[in-house]
């Protein structure tokens, strides 16, 4: 096992009718902001639902957050919260809210130039606004980490960026506000929580039991869960679980010990900024593009994931590893994400473009063992035509 | 899924060489006192290393804390601290140092008697001082969590209390100090781990697919491990993997949303106190006794565990449960720790006085059901005879 800090101090609060808890969580002296997306929170009743639980409170509203929350719509947000002297926001909604929210956090009182967060992955941040979450969408796991994506449209880019000062303070998560999401977005939520796990899982191993265990566990429920949430929409435990799985899969714990990956979403990013795939779309195409390229390195542990995972025991190793990524691919098509260029309209010619932006970024070298250059990516690509 | 609500301060620094950090995280300015038990701390090199680590701040140590912490030997410590104004604790050693700091932690700003803090469940707790951990007896879960057991041998008691005031800071967790520990405090830490693990799992199905995943994986590695450490006590992953088992088995993360049990822990708290039976050594008796007696509440988690912790999928219900409960006690037999009553020389006579026991304390509706009566506490002790 790795040396490795862990240390997460975002309070959870999780089940049915618990956004009532917002009076008794945020200070009844706070300026606050309510950042949401797109509206859907207008039609599920979490609006309403938290208006009501902040009765009294100095409240402003911030919405029209976009998937994939791009740079300068969020600095409207922040110039409207300088402003307007805000000092503590409330996200609602998905992961493109709260990671809108975490840069919005540390741009309010940022010196400079705010760009500089994104070009310095977060190492600028010195202070930040306090924030919570309702979670209405999950899938990115932001609710309970100190990570962010931000899109910058005007310059076709996708940039990350992290800092402990961006934990939020705490997240409720309600299941049953999960009813209501249309089957794309619930899909994308499984796909995403799915590779996020993989990111961290497949990998080399360093004997790091627990992590692996627990990563396997959060798999096998996404297995039994997807497929019933698509069935069953209204179903509060496949919905908590959903819920669950995917706060757990991106919230520090399966990948403190171990190394870990994220190629798959790295080259995923340059998909999204250039055609405007969902991300999960990218990353149900890359994945099983990635493991098939990448099988000798990551050989053991793809082994692993075949036997424990999929239950897959029988034929050669080559064949075993084959069989795992087929099925990987397999549930995604399940979930209705397809897996491949040529689902999404994509052709032969978008590689280069890809490849191009990662050159572009710098990044030339992902993955756990730094291997990934851009002809890898090429190849794993070309092998989800 | 039941509601929770999951909020973990503590941070985890975790790995070889790690010691060292403890000058980045304690104030220079604080007042410090180290706290240790039997001086294990000054064979094993930990002490040194916190010395060494420690040099130049105000610095002065209490030791001689004992397993089972005592009221009484803790009130020196809170006295000594007082007349010193210390404002910052450090625990160096296993959970009976750990606890025995967080009672400290709390009384030493207490207003009033002391004991209320224990009389009260930690609910008359309103301040505490800060506190970390280097641990070196993985096995209570202490460093990650906020509850604690203090005894008091003078009312031959053994109480519990808890509050989010008595997170530690962090914890130091290197699992290159516990090569050193004798064999019977190894096997002691992984079946009070494995004991922990079930308290929180072999209850009533509530749909936490993730909690009963965790809880499996985490069991399924303490097998592994278990027999392994006894072999190769100085093998780095396997102390770390026990290490990290220990720490995951009791930090809220896999008892949060299902129903917990707690009446072997309770149960065995009372032949500690009356006998002086290790923790773990009254866990080892009691769980197999609990598992046959309560066969019935408990029938579907039963057979869950015996089919994906054991492998268990031929014969009838009863035969599939007889056969898990007899392979756990297997285990902590292979882990050389006795379970029966009579392996630690205690006869048919102890049980009315622990029953007795029982009754002053009040707890005559123990387990996630409240059903443990005394009389069912005696049909489990009858049982491990």
């Amino acid at each position: 096992m790795q040396n490795f800090v862990l240390h997460n101090p975002t309070k959870i609060i999780f089940g049915k009718d618990r956004i009532k808890a917002l009076a008794r969580e945020i200070p009844k002296e706070a300026r606050l902001m309510l950042v949401y997306g797109g509206g859907s929170i207008k039609q599920n009743g979490v609006y309403d639902q938290i208006r009501q639980a902040l009765e009294g409170y100095s409240l402003i509203e911030f919405g029209g957050v976009e998937p994939n929350p791009d740079y300068d719509t969020l600095m409207q947000g922040v110039e409207l919260a300088r402003a307007q002297g805000v000092d503590y926001l409330l996200a609602a909604g998905g992961g493109s809210v709260a990671d809108g929210v975490k840069f919005m956090a540390a741009a309010i009182p940022f010196q400079g130039d705010p760009m500089e967060i994104l070009t310095s992955w977060g190492k600028s941040i010195k202070q930040a606004v306090p924030f919570a979450c309702v979670l209405t969408l999950p899938g990115t796991g932001s609710e309970m980490n100190d990570g962010s994506v931000i899109s910058r449209r005007s310059l076709k880019a996708k940039l990350v960026f992290s800092s402990p000062l961006v934990f939020p303070q705490f997240s409720i998560l309600d299941p049953v506000t999960t009813f209501s999401l249309p089957p794309g977005q619930t899909s994308n939520g499984v796909v995403d929580t799915f590779v996020h796990i993989m990111e961290q899982y497949l990998t080399y191993p360093v004997d790091g039991k627990v992590q692996d265990r627990f990563a396997e566990g959060l798999l096998l429920t996404l297995l039994e869960e997807g497929p019933k949430v698509l069935a069953q929409p209204e179903n509060y435990d496949v919905r908590a679980n959903l819920m669950w799985c995917a706060t757990l899969g991106l919230n520090g714990l399966i990948g403190a010990g171990v190394p870990q990956d994220w190629a798959t979403h790295m080259v995923g990013h340059e998909l999204t900024a250039l055609y405007g795939l969902d991300h999960a779309q990218t990353l149900a195409i890359l994945l099983p593009g990635m493991m098939k390229v990448r099988a000798e390195q990551k050989q053991q542990k793809l082994l692993q994931y075949a036997e424990r995972v999929w239950g897959i025991t029988s034929g050669s190793d080559a064949e075993r590893i084959d069989a795992a990524i087929e099925k990987t691919s397999a549930f995604f098509e399940l979930m209705q994400v397809p897996t491949r260029l040529t689902g999404y309209g994509l052709t032969q010619e978008c590689i280069p473009a890809v490849l191009e932006q990662l050159q572009a970024h710098g990044l030339t070298a992902l993955g756990e063992q730094a291997d990934v250059t851009p002809d890898l990516a090429r190849k794993a690509l070309e092998a989800r035509l």
